[in-house]
């Protein structure tokens, strides 16, 4: 059982067997962990939205995101409605595997008021001003779906 | 009142008082939302923490990024103990205003392990891999605190 404090101190290239390691995520008590979504291509933080153990799982099998809906109670595959899916291009636990870095091809806007990430409100002095986000959209993220 | 459902089709420029749009932040039933450090020089996505209100506000007045500890129950300045500080560049809500992306100047490595960033395990085949994360690091990480 190779467990998170060893993995700390392990070499490069240390291997542990995903199913193991998924014991080890520290869900919260409604079973979730904030997973991260960031576009490979730009750099670009897109959205922070929540994942269970079978939305890693489906992640994982099927190349395309998939988190839980809190409101809906419910596994959500991006896009399925919109069509402005995240294909995967990797998929990350921090140190104390408590929180999820995915590595995305944005298919559109990431988010659901269709700007390219969620997150537009931006402090500025006392205030937080609507930033469009458009000023950091790249090609990758403007491609039709 | 400018709620958070008029901001979404709001233009850009749109400001709101600060206090205002705190009062309508969505802090979890501890008080808290998750938030996100990104090396503002690199885009690398460093960690994930949690902040609580009095966080948001010593961050903003600071411009030194200050967390809340989880397992200490106590605010936490990060770098306090280790040097390795985040300086604030940018702070930003996203749209529904449960979650903080803060844009950061990171003295030294971000992770408790040494490491450049917390996201140094990754999903490789059936196994997660130890990286060691050094791939990704970039001069501003690199410098001495």
């Amino acid at each position: 059982m190779t467990d998170l404090k060893t993995l700390e101190t392990a070499e490069p290239g240390t291997a542990v067997a995903l199913q193991q390691f998924l014991d080890q995520v520290k869900f919260n008590d409604q079973g979730l962990v904030p997973a991260i979504a960031q576009d490979s291509a730009s750099g670009e933080v897109l959205m922070l939205a929540w994942m269970n153990r079978e939305s890693i799982e489906q992640t994982l099998a099927t190349g395309q995101v998939v988190y839980f809906s809190r409101s809906r109670q419910a596994l959500w595959r991006k896009g399925e409605t919109s069509g402005h899916t995240q294909h995967l291009t990797s998929l990350r636990f921090d140190c104390d595997a408590d929180a999820i870095l995915v590595g995305v091809d944005q298919a559109g806007p990431a988010c659901h008021t269709n700007r390219k990430h969620c997150f537009y409100l931006k402090v500025q002095g006392d205030d937080v001003i609507v930033d469009a986000g458009s000023e950091t959209a790249t090609t990758q993220a403007e491609k039709p779906t």
